[in-house]
């Protein structure tokens, strides 16, 4: 998320209580996890495993809790407990807002755009024009939805991303800022659900199609024209390329790349990136031209056994 | 859909501005895409592939992208792109109707049901008597319950069929003019969804029960007495008999039949059409017990191959 | 659930108007199915094979459909058809109570417990302090909430039990008297689904985490910090230790147990019960470690096949 206006390395150090190396000044423009780090932002890494990554990324601003050396010209602020320090700046910012009615009066709802009753609209949410939102629809704060979409009945749009962190004896929350944006002529079908982005924004591309009762994980980008069947599940952080076919039932796991043009059958699970304009099947999923072969020899197994004994 | 009241050729070939082979005085009674199509319906066809099904359906008036010579007795409608064309007529017979409130004025609800808060019940809906509707349930347009039926909170009734053309760049959308039917004594599982017919109607069998987070696609036509379980899916266009049971998480694809008594166990992927009174397993499901042997064959090979070697 | 008050066996061998063996005075203070039945409940059998079960069990009165002496210092209550006298007792002790309003008035509400709009709370229900309820959730009558509790849009809570007796031409209803208790610290994703228990309580343990699109069946117990991804789906009546992981789409069959800090790979299937503290996968699911064997072992099967011949 975007910190409007920005603030100063101080003053985000003071909000956390935390000492700090850098100039006081560094501009803080942005809340951002680490995989969708940006110029500006501030970010946390909580993991000698991850220190690394964290001190390469386009991150200006870093909650470690190591104490070190300025390095790579990033500013550091140093806590025993960066997760927690971070959902506390994302609290602090982005904190939630109770709604005051079924449409929030700052929504912005473009010509010629129809709300079925039942409809819930949470506050600084953006709806072009043309649109159709079916009955009972739910679209949580900060969405942005393009012109000519169609949102039918029981679909959720942007509720919280499924992201906690293990502590000895329970869960703690990642609190969500982020958002999702679904673009120009997307279809969304009833009861489907698509998370918004942990602190960057949930993506559906231009002219994508999705049947219902789907599940869109947090962060995830999907790119245009893709269809999905019913009941498929995607988890967060996967790319999607554009003219993906995904059919029903289908589950991806997270962290994720589908390249463009991929068809993926029915029922099948992918547990690694799949290169676009080919045919998968199977869970785990391979290339649906082994997966046959595969399911063809093991029915010609017992035969195949006989013979050799 | 029926046409009411009907209209002859002439008039329906103006309307989408096109040239036409016929008595121009034939009735046009009904617009119903190929699967559903009956004597007096207009249909379409667009693919050389299909002209002959097409023309030798009940359908009495066919738009066609290829000018030919009346054939079979059927008047023929010249179209360049008769998807389109198809589409339009469906817009302008049955375009979509604002709601005016949660219930339409104009449903016709029976004595002794019961709707709870929140339910969405669009125009021209009838539901017969003793039904239980809980919250939050939405019923599209045109949609037909019977008596002493149960609807779990969160259920979509009547969402539009998942049904696009590919064109180059983008989808057109099929739009639906169909319905549901829900027969006498069915109970329908909360956030369950059940799309409408694109031209004709999704049906739900007496006495059938569903449960929760299903899905059944457009058209697919359910027998009397079956039982699903959680989270199945059923894709367009299939026709279930009676007695069927499907367990947890079945998936069954478009344009299949499955016979009376048909039993198939949970997370089984249904890819062709199966027979009655048999158990089937599997993705891709066969017979249940050739399964049960495919599985142990596959246990016994590591000790199978090394007593060969 | 229980009888408040309790009534005597005589008033309730009157209420169903059938001749029964013992001290009319005997005390019935709960009405329960035989799977959660306890010390001074009412229960029944109709079938010999579970007479036994049925007798010993801790149940004090029986409905059941076979003339015979009193045993185990049980009361029996003679019935042609037990099933549906049990089902009579419900009714006539928790009767459906029509809703007056979105939010039921006898609600009780924990301070800072905020409701979006929208969100549907029946008849004697108690939720916690500090909750966030999000908009278009439903929550069944006599569901019970703890503290710090998020249910995201959309969510179902105490939807009835999925159980229902075949009889020659339909099925009967089993009506579900039991309700959901949902711990502290719990997170619900939208969309998902917990249903009540048929007599007894479907219960999510302190801190566990449901993601979106989830079925949870009646009288399932899950046990606490338990980490469930999308579109999982449980039965009715298993039994979830603590700690245990599962991931999207995974589906549990009823009548399990899953061991405490057991972990399940995305779209496995459990048909039996599970060792704590390993991983399982595969569709039916074993440990994960012996079905990456057996996937290997089939893709290498075409050069081991060769080899040998």
């Amino acid at each position: 998320m975007q910190l409007t206006p920005p603030r100063t390395l101080h003053e985000i150090a003071s909000i956390i209580n935390a000492e700090y190396t850098g100039d006081p000044e560094t501009t803080v423009s942005g809340i951002n996890e680490i995989h969708r780090v940006e110029k500006g932002d501030i970010t946390f890494v909580d993991h000698p495993k991850y220190y690394r990554k964290a001190l390469s990324s386009k991150a200006t601003t870093i909650i470690i809790n190591k104490k070190m050396a300025a390095q790579n010209g990033k500013a550091l602020i140093f806590s025993e407990d960066p997760f927690s320090d971070f959902v506390s700046l994302i609290k602090k910012f982005r904190p939630f807002k109770e709604a005051s009615s079924m449409i929030s009066p700052d929504a912005n709802i473009g010509e010629g755009t129809l709300l079925q009753p039942g409809v819930f609209i949470g506050n600084n949410v953006n709806i072009g024009e043309n649109c159709l939102i079916h009955s009972n629809v739910t679209i949580y704060d900060n969405s942005v939805i393009g012109d000519n979409v169609i949102i039918h009945s029981g679909a959720v749009i942007g509720a919280d991303a499924f992201y906690f962190k293990r502590r000895p004896r329970s869960y703690d929350k990642l609190e969500s800022c982020g958002n999702v944006h679904i673009a120009d002529n997307v279809e969304i079908g009833a009861n489907t659900t698509i998370d918004k982005g942990v602190s960057g924004t949930t993506t559906i591309g231009k002219g994508t199609k999705l049947d219902n009762l789907i599940q869109i994980g947090h962060d995830t980008i999907i790119g245009k024209n893709c269809l999905f069947a019913a009941q498929v599940g995607v988890a967060g952080c996967v790319n999607i390329g554009d003219d993906v076919i995904l059919w029903g039932q289908v589950g991806v796991q997270k962290d994720l790349t589908i390249g463009s043009g991929a068809v993926v059958l029915g029922q099948s699970g992918i547990a690694k990136s799949l290169e676009g304009n080919k045919t998968y099947f199977g869970s785990p999923a391979i290339e649906a031209l082994e997966k046959m072969k595969e399911l063809a020899l093991i029915k010609k197994l017992p035969s195949v056994i006989e013979k050799i004994s």
